[in-house]
């Protein structure tokens, strides 16, 4: 995969990212899509935040899979988010793999790739980045910014750092700090990644090698925490892939070739130091800390307008965790909608034909209309 | 981990062992424990089958990691399985590593190391290798057949296929086949430990090398789902290692330390084409499927007392589970009580201390005494 060949904008920052870690990152290049036109004022942007392995190919055939964008049921003409009235724009994160600054471009200290010396970054960097980028589009207040998973992470860091830029916020099945119990999953990521010799200790970017077996069970691991139980039994039960038992370690049933399948795919389009990356940004993430200890001083004062949604069946971000962002900004008197939506799909449902949350956000949207 | 050095009772079969796959397996060797001593009418046998990563040292310190045995807390004098009144027998299950015929052994016919020559077992072969160790002893009627998990499935086994030779059976924590969504997570940890280059395809044995990460990433995996979100968040939460973030890859927060650590000593104890087996026999169990798919044909005209258990935060066999088992009983008008234990510590709740849970087993063993 060529990243300079991929479509779309790119955006060099001009002055070097301060990050948590305490790095001056530079140079710092953001690729970013857009969708719509930006009105007179430029008061109809909306900044939609991806999850930990989508990018910015929201609303148009993906350049790699030739898929359709990973929101396409959502964002375009006459859509849920329609791109008639609104200007979207979706960037691809800091230490992405999809042309935005990662492990995988040039340390310009070194002249080679970055691997592990890309320093590690925050929930927070991201949107940094982020804000960098919507300045440069002239933009000083967005209408709204909306986002599922780690892109509701980057929804709610939005809001508490930046609450006179943002009009609304839309943090979709996600969490103010990732659970103990996620974090686990993350680290079982990982370790399938640093236990591929192919990874080289991070630095298989600098030679042919690439750590893709690795990649593809640490998918497959998330991925099953991306569905629920209903959803897998209801897709594939014990189904066979050929009708009877083959008594060996062939993918005897369905669902193991769609794991499979799901594993191999992943590699064509993500790299493994990104997926290090990102899975520990949202491992830092915990919003709380960030404010001493209590959720609802993230918020303090704020005039955004809140929609917190979450799925019934979804058991990485479980509606309880919606609840606690809730109740902290309940506890700020914030404006704050909240909708738990009943569905059997589990986590991935945000990404899914969910008619009761298109027409939440629908009705948000228009509601708040400025 | 010298095998043959390990302390206990071996059994070699006398005939071979005729396999679901086909196969008529031979030598068979059964390692076993046993607590207690059988009566003189031979009527106070206790069958304890172990869970997928278990073994035959149920109440007594385990010869090679040095631990208490994985049932010590419920098995012994005065304790809930009363080994003053109880004989308690143990068998290391077929394809196991702890002295049982396994991947591990020789292959009689090539003298060398069976690894993915070793044919695929079944649950139901296991509880087959079982009945000719239970004949051995000369006991025609086990007064109970008890164990969770994957033991549970073979006390359902049992007490389908030999209904005549067992008076009591406890399934726990189990089902009557295995879910989509737990054939997911086993094909998660299977290609973890095939992706390991260690692994040779399958033929490490005949070599000094052991895929000791993909087996510890495969045991990293499953260990997530053994426990409860809110035990990982009552024991772990966010808390650092060190007190700080430490911007990096090392294990950060406890739980990753933890999750590390139970990776690695798994190794010290498990081979790696066990866990492919056992995980492939679990994947295979239906007991429905057997009986034309349905479950109550399984238990047709049965006098087996059951006492099936389940625990309300157990969310890899959760009781819904159970209940299909208890509907299946019932419908066939056995003697089955049920109940669900309160507890919030997932999966595990069976190994640990949980009070009610001993308490129905005392009471049932009890009632149901002879």
């Amino acid at each position: 995969m060529n990243v300079d060949a991929l479509p779309g904008h790119r955006l060099t920052l001009a002055a070097p990212l301060p990050l948590d870690c305490g790095v001056d990152l530079a140079p710092v290049t953001i690729a970013y899509q857009t969708y719509g036109v930006l009105n007179q004022d430029r008061s109809n942007a909306i900044l939609v935040c991806h999850a930990l392995t989508g990018d910015q190919f929201v609303a148009e055939t993906h350049p790699v899979t030739g898929k359709p964008g990973w929101w396409e049921r959502l964002v375009g003409p006459g859509k849920v988010i329609d791109t008639d009235h609104f200007f979207v724009i979706c960037s691809n994160v800091l230490g992405g793999c999809m042309g935005t600054t990662g492990p995988a471009d040039i340390n310009p200290a070194t002249g080679q790739v970055w691997g592990l010396d890309f320093p590690v970054i925050t929930i927070s960097d991201m949107v940094r980045a982020q804000a960098r980028l919507i300045e440069h589009l002239g933009i000083s207040k967005l209408f709204c910014v909306i986002g599922g998973s780690m892109g509701g992470m980057q929804v709610l860091e939005w809001a508490s750092r930046f609450p006179d830029r943002v009009h609304a916020a839309v943090p979709i099945a996600t969490a103010a700090r990732h659970s103990a119990q996620n974090i686990a999953f993350h680290e079982v990521g990982r370790q399938a990644i640093t236990a591929d010799p192919e990874w080289c200790d991070g630095a298989y970017g600098r030679t042919e090698r690439r750590p893709q077996r690795g990649l593809a069970v640490a998918r497959m691991a998330a991925h099953i925490t991306y569905l629920s139980e209903t959803a897998l039994h209801r897709k594939f039960g014990r189904n066979l892939q050929k009708g009877a038992l083959n008594f060996g370690f062939d993918a005897d049933f369905q669902v193991e070739s769609y794991l499979r399948h799901q594993g191999l795919s992943f590699t064509e389009r993500f790299d493994a130091n990104s997926y290090l990356y990102i899975t520990r940004a949202m491992d830092y993430f915990d919003l709380a800390a960030d404010h001493g200890g209590v959720l609802a001083h993230a918020f303090t004062g704020t005039k955004v307008r809140f929609c917190v949604l979450s799925f019934s069946s979804d058991w990485l971000f479980p509606t309880a965790e919606s609840r606690a962002v809730v109740k902290a900004l309940n506890a700020v008197a914030a404006n704050v909608s909240f909708v738990e939506v009943e569905s059997d799909k589990g986590h991935d449902a945000f990404l899914l034909d969910e008619p009761d949350f298109h027409a939440t956000i629908k009705g948000f949207l228009k509601g708040g209309r400025l």
